[in-house]
C-alpha cells in the first residue's frame, strides 16, 4: 500500500506563527508521546508508520515546502514537487505518476490519499487500513471515508450511503456543504462528512492521466503539469466514478485550521512563559523574550518573529481579513541547512534600509553558493566553526570574524560545528528577490 | 514659590514597559492635549507649568535617572541627584539645601513637595497654589493636601481635621493604613487620604537639616548625605510638626502604579496594532512587530523588548511575585544621547556569548569615551553619520562601515546625523559591570 500526503499551501490561518512560507502543517506546536515537539505533517506521519500496514509514505507539495521537509523528516520521506500550485486532481495525478514510472508500482497497487492538515487518533489509521483492504477485495473504483458527524455543520461535504452500516458501504450521492437544517435530514439519513480520505487502485488514476495527457509517465507529466485541470480530485474523479464505497470512522477528527481549534491541542512551553491566576489560557511562544499571562480568561497567545496574537475563544470571521491592515511579511524561515529569523530593520530617509538577521547553519550543514546584485553584506561570526568561501578564497571562520561581502560578491558557508551569524544587510530594496543562487560543485 | 518634585525608584510595577532601568513614571503612555505621548513626569511638570504660579520646579532624582531626565526634559528641569537611595526625608533635605545655597533662595521661599507618579486634574494645581497662600499667610509649620476619599481603602494612609471643612483646615491626626471599617469610621470623621504634597517655608526644613548635620549647605550635605536618617518626610518631619493645616481636593487621583491603575489611560498607538471584536481591550507596543488582539475582553497588552504581559482586569497580587521565575534584565534603555535595544543573545557551549543591540544616536549628541576589560564589540553603521575616535584615530563614518573593536580600546562616537549601530558583543560575561567611561576632553 502507498500513502499520498497532500501537504496544502501556506497561508496565515495561525499567523503569527504559520505565514506565506511556513505552512501550519509544519508548526512544531503539538506535543509527541514521548513529550517532543511536533508538526501536524511530524504527527500524521509518525501515526501512519504506528499503525498503517507497510505503507510507503510520498508527500504532495509545492517547492517552498521542500527544505522544510527535509528539516523534519531528513530524507526518510519520497517527496513529490508540484511545478506550480493547481488543485488535489493535479498533485494526486502527478503523485500517481511518479509511483507508477519512478517507483514502477504495478497497476492494482493500492493508493491512500490523506490530507497532513487533521488532528485524529490512532481508529483513523485502521479505517485506512479497511479502506486499502477494500479496494483489494472488491471492484469498487474508490473507497473514502466518512467521519460520522459531530453536528449537523454547515463546513463540510457530505456522502449519503445507499444505506447505513459500520463497515463498507456503496456511495448513494454527495452534498456539497449544507444548510445546518438539510444537514439535520441529510444526517437523519445516514450521512457522513467527506473526509478528503481517498483509496484507489493506482492504474485507475494513471488512466485518467493518461486520457488527458497522452501518458502516465512522471518526466511528462511534470512537464505538461500546467495543461492538467486546476480542479479538486472530488470534482474530477470521485464524482465521475461509476462504483464508490465509503468506510465509517468515529472518533477524534479535527482540522487543526484556525486558533480556536487548535487552542485545546496546545500545552505550554515553560522555558519561557508564564500563566499565573488563568483559566483556558494557552500560550505559544517562539520569541527570546518571556510572555507573561495574569488573571486572564479564554484566551490564546501565540508570538513569533513575525508578531504578536492574542485571541478570545469566539473570534468570528477569517483572521487574514484582519491582517490585511498590516506588514505580515515573514521574519523567520526555516531552510534545509538550518534557520534564519529577522530581528531588526532600520530605514533611512536616503533610502538606504538595513535588515538583521540570526543565522543558525546546522552543523555540517552548507548554504551553497549565492550572490546579490543589489545588497551588501556583512556577516559577524558569533558563535561555532566553519569554512567559508568567498570569489574562490576559501577560509575558516570561527566567532568573532567579520566578513563584509560586496554587491555581486560569491559566497557559500558550511558549518563545521552549529554557526550562528548575524548578517546586515544592506541596500535600497532588501525585500526585492535578489539572490542568485549556484549549486555546489 | 518653587516645586520639588521626587522622583521615585525603578521597578517592575509596570513590567515589561519598566524594569530596573526604566521607572515606570518616565514611560510614554499618556497622550497630552496635543495628541502627543507623554510620561507621567511629563505630564506633572506640563500641569505645573499651566497652573502653578510662577513655579520653579527641581527634581530630585537618583544619578540613574538622570539621562531619561535629559531626554524627556532637555535642560529645562533642575535637577539634584541623591548619592544613593534612602528615603523621602533625605531626598527632599538635599533638595531644600539645593535651593537655599545654589539658587539662593530666602528662608521664607514657599516650598511644594510633589511626587511625580499621579494622575490627577487640573483642580489638584489649584489646591497647590492655595497650599502656598496658606503657608505665607499663616503660622502653620506644614500644610498638606488631603484628598476626599473615594473608598474606604486600606491602601492609604488618612489625615483627620479638626472639623470637617471646605478650605484650610487645622490637622488633629493622622492614621496610617488603616482596616476598611476604621478607615469608614475615619470618613465619617471628615477623614481625608494622604496625597503626599508637602507645603512649607524653605527655612523650616533647613533648620532641620542644619540640626541633624550641623549645615544646611548644599555641598555640605551632598557630602554627607550617608548621615542623614534613612526615613520618610512624614515621620521626620510631618508628624512631629508643631502646627499642621491641610487643605482639601475633591477630584480625579490616581496612583498609576499597577496596569489595572493604567488601562483606563492608555490609548492605543494604531501604527502596530489591531484591534478587532474586542471589549475593553488596550494595547501598548514597544515593538517593531504588530500585536493583534481579536475577540478579546478586558485585557491589556504589554509588549517592549522586555517581554509581553497579558493581564485580565482583576489580577490580585504584586507583578513582581509572578516575575520572579523569568530572567528580566532590561533590554532596552533611554540614555542621555538616544537610546539601545538589544536584539538578539546567542551562548555557546564554550562560553563565548553575544549580545546584538542597535544604538540610536541623536543627531548632535556622543556616547563619550569609554572601554572595555573582557568583551571585543564590532559596530556596523547602518544609518546617518557621524565621527568616531578608537585608539587616537578619528575618522567619519558612515553607513555599511563595519569597525571592530577589541577589548580594552578606547572609543568614542559623536553623531553628525541621527546615528543607527548595529553592535555584536562578544565575551564569556556580558551581563557584568564591564565599563569604562571617560569624560570628553
Amino acid at each position: 500500500m502507498k500513502v499520498i500526503l497532500l501537504s496544502g499551501g501556506s497561508g496565515k490561518r495561525l499567523w503569527p506563527l504559520s505565514n506565506d512560507c511556513r505552512s501550519k502543517q509544519f508548526l512544531k506546536i503539538l506535543t509527541s508521546p514521548s513529550g517532543d515537539k511536533e508538526s501536524m505533517t511530524q504527527r500524521v506521519v509518525r501515526q501512519i508508520t504506528e499503525s498503517v500496514i507497510d505503507a510507503d509514505v510520498v508527500i504532495a507539495t509545492s517547492s517552498n515546502q521542500k527544505e522544510i521537509i527535509i528539516s523534519q523528516f531528513g530524507n526518510r520521506l519520497q517527496t513529490v514537487i508540484e511545478p506550480m500550485r493547481r488543485d488535489t486532481f493535479p498533485a494526486i495525478a502527478l503523485s500517481c505518476a511518479y509511483l507508477h514510472s519512478e517507483q514502477n508500482c504495478p497497476d492494482d497497487e493500492v493508493v491512500v490519499v490523506l490530507p497532513c492538515d487533521q488532528f485524529t487518533e490512532s481508529g483513523y489509521f485502521e479505517v485506512v487500513n479497511q479502506m486499502g483492504t477494500a479496494v483489494k477485495n472488491s471492484d469498487l473504483d474508490i473507497v473514502l471515508m466518512g467521519i460520522e458527524p459531530e453536528s449537523p455543520s454547515s463546513n463540510f461535504g457530505y456522502i449519503l450511503p445507499e444505506k447505513a452500516g459500520n463497515s463498507i458501504m456503496r456511495v448513494m450521492s454527495f452534498v456539497e456543504k449544507p444548510s445546518v437544517d438539510k444537514a439535520k435530514e441529510i444526517i437523519g439519513r445516514g450521512g457522513l462528512w467527506n473526509g478528503g480520505v481517498f483509496a484507489f487502485r493506482l492504474g485507475y488514476v494513471t488512466d485518467k492521466v493518461k486520457a488527458i495527457l497522452g501518458t502516465s509517465e512522471y518526466s511528462s507529466v511534470l512537464d505538461r503539469y500546467s495543461q492538467l485541470p486546476k480542479i479538486s480530485f472530488d470534482y474530477e474523479v470521485v464524482e465521475k466514478a461509476e462504483s464508490i464505497g465509503v468506510v465509517p470512522f468515529k472518533g477524534e477528527w479535527k482540522d487543526l485550521g484556525s486558533w480556536d481549534a487548535l487552542a485545546g491541542h496546545i500545552e505550554h512551553n515553560a522555558t519561557n512563559c508564564i500563566i499565573s491566576q488563568c483559566n483556558d489560557t494557552k500560550v505559544v511562544n517562539e520569541l527570546d523574550i518571556p510572555v507573561v499571562c495574569l488573571g486572564t480568561d479564554n484566551i490564546t497567545v501565540a508570538a513569533s518573529h513575525d508578531g504578536i496574537l492574542v485571541t478570545g475563544r469566539n473570534m468570528a470571521g477569517p483572521l487574514k481579513d484582519v491582517l490585511a491592515a498590516i506588514d505580515t511579511r515573514p521574519r523567520f524561515e526555516e531552510r534545509s541547512w538550518g534557520e534564519f529569523r529577522t530581528i531588526d530593520s532600520t530605514s533611512a530617509h536616503d533610502g538606504l534600509n538595513s535588515l538583521t538577521r540570526r543565522l543558525t547553519i546546522k552543523s555540517g550543514k552548507s548554504i551553497n553558493g549565492q550572490l546579490h546584485n543589489h545588497r551588501s553584506k556583512i556577516w559577524t561570526v558569533v558563535k561555532g566553526k566553519g569554512m567559508m568561501v568567498l570569489d574562490g578564497d576559501t577560509f575558516e571562520l570561527s566567532p568573532g570574524q567579520t566578513i563584509p561581502i560586496a554587491k555581486r560578491q560569491l559566497h557559500a558557508v558550511k558549518a563545521l560545528t552549529e554557526l550562528e551569524i548575524i548578517e546586515i544587510q544592506l541596500g535600497t530594496n532588501l525585500h526585492d528577490d535578489d539572490i542568485e543562487q549556484f549549486e555546489r560543485k
